[in-house]
């Protein structure tokens, strides 16, 4: 039985075949990631149906190398180090090869490698198509390894969490708060965060972007935490809004809505169910709650060797969110309210699409 | 007087007439902040001779409207709220403002994006032409207010190191002492890490770019740690390598054949110098001192609101390293000594050039 990345790289070439390419140079580092487990800064992968070459610069080689020499290593390939520069060793490599159909990744590749291929390869035989979502169009559904990893990953942040919320007290800092959950997260195993760990108090709470800042939390504020960790190079993403001191009867209504809205689009996820619909669940029962206009983003995104990628569950008619939900796709259900000014909460958690219907990721196992 | 982000539109400007360019087409996250002061994860600013264009989504609204309220708001500047996808829109205010002459950042544009222009302005007046550096030109000489950032953040970062210091301990693993410099950074007021921290022992010192991992600390090893802050936007960073418990003579002849590399690459800035002059030095430094080959990367890179820019301070002939030093300009002095399997030592400063040389910014006040 071929391994995971062996898997990962036949099911490209059927891709490659039935775009009739010979070859895709991948410029994307996730995807990168995914076709040979490498993590590095910089570098490129040229696949062709049978065989894969990664191109590397001498920081990454004896790592790469090192990788290659395991059992999980793909099959066919091999590794090119870069001589004087990126661009040239994989235009030799391209010419060497002999490929005359080379499909790029055109959300990947900037304007200027661009132009650079279509100058080095001006008289050559070789054409070159922009193409999109190739590699992605396989890491939507997550396999088994990626399964695997997820589970320990949702388990170790779900552990997190209420250390975390102890964190919150009247009178600290949002940024030392900040700081406290990103040593709890690395105490527990993670490698990094996902993102910039967010603690918005108070009237920050209803900016669903906002940085920590110096403001100390006070009785009576919400405090709206996101915070992320990467395990095994996958990302997971988690918010809880908790009230500080006595709570007051906005609040509540907020929390309330907000938490009936995240149930029942959870409860929405399986196999078969338009993304979209997630989030009109979602957004519907905002509305019913007296909350038409106050959740401004989408319901959810996927999750994977990215904190942004496929599946996106967001309004109908937005691009991406009419895709059917498969299992093994991975994304998250964070609906939120925000009512500037006063204050705002999200809850988010990570759901994995299972045969039946999903398994939230994000829980304690029991 | 104009306010120092107008001055950076007018000196932008300049450099449009000289290019016989309507506007440019800003695509590059760290250029929008320069020019307009916003930081957002997403955004494009066009950029005329008299006026500039911010094109935001809903996310950003508030803030950006805010901050052009303020008194350091550019001249000129107007807000564009994204409609339906910043294509549309930016596409809908090209056509609108009338310009026919539009540069693109061809480095920092995606070949997707491109082809879509390409497609919508097919019938249209408007010609597009990719360009490269053009805001980077400016932001390469830093203005006094990017000065006094870097001023205060050098030496927060300073005040961190000997706490960060007294985290190496035997028996500690390499992920806690990571965890532990990312607290004190956050407790010394960075607003985020530049990057992800760096902690390699014994034999991981030996490779420039690793992780921290669960290795042990052990009596005799190396430890190098790297670590970065980000201040007002602005990006310092810092190595330092540590020996732990009694240290052997190998690490003593690596350690101040590094050290004597840094302090001599140093005193070689000044402006008129040559970058790749300033790698000469540490290079040269290092041979003599019996490592001939052991230094693979770069002396130093440039620093700003990105971690990575110009000017780069490598080897002679490679790419960016021909650029004359000139007063403003700010980059790291990092040479490093790396013996596969044994261990490594690299010693990290960032430094401002003067009118008469340079002054380290990442030492404690005197």
């Amino acid at each position: 039985m071929p391994n995971q990345l062996s898997s990962r790289h036949l099911a490209l070439s059927g891709n490659l075949d039935g775009q009739s390419l010979d070859a895709l140079l991948v410029t994307h580092l996730p995807n990168i990631t995914y076709l040979t487990g490498l993590r590095a800064s910089a570098g490129m992968v040229l696949v062709a149906r049978k065989e894969l070459h990664l191109v590397i610069d001498s920081r990454y080689l004896s790592v790469a190398s090192a990788l290659m020499e395991t059992d999980s290593a793909p099959t066919g390939l091999t590794i090119v180090p870069v001589d004087q520069s990126y661009e040239e060793s994989v235009g030799n490599l391209i010419t060497e090869m002999g490929y005359s159909r080379i499909g790029v990744e055109a959300e990947w590749m900037s304007l200027r490698q661009w132009n650079w291929l279509e100058r080095r390869f001006k008289t050559g035989v070789q054409t070159f198509f922009p193409v999109e979502g190739i590699v992605e169009a396989g890491r939507v559904v997550k396999d088994t390894d990626e399964i695997a990893c997820f589970r320990v990953a949702g388990r170790l942040i779900a552990s997190a969490i209420d250390p975390i919320i102890e964190l919150i007290q009247t009178g600290r800092k949002e940024l030392d708060i900040a700081a406290g959950i990103d040593l709890i997260l690395a105490t527990k195993g993670f490698e990094d965060r996902a993102f910039s760990t967010i603690v918005a108090s108070g009237p920050n709470s209803a900016l669903p972007h906002a940085r920590p800042s110096d403001r100390l939390i006070s009785d009576g504020d919400l405090v709206l935490l996101d915070f992320g960790g990467v395990y095994g190079g996958y990302c997971v993403d988690v918010s809880r809004t908790v009230c500080v001191g006595p709570v007051n009867e906005q609040s509540r209504r907020f929390y309330s809505a907000v938490l009936e809205a995240q149930e029942r689009a959870i409860a929405e996820v399986a196999p078969g169910v338009v993304a979209s619909k997630v989030d009109d669940v979602a957004r519907s029962v905002l509305a019913k709650r007296g909350f038409p206009e106050a959740f401004g983003h989408g319901t959810g995104h996927g999750l994977g060797l990215e904190i942004h990628e496929a599946p996106r569950v967001g309004r109908k008619g937005q691009p991406g969110c009419d895709v059917i939900l498969e299992p093994g796709m991975v994304f998250t259900v964070e609906p939120g309210l925000y009512v500037p000014g006063v204050g705002g909460v999200r809850i988010e958690d990570d759901v994995l699409v299972t045969e039946r219907g999903s398994e939230v990721l994000t829980r304690p196992a029991v």
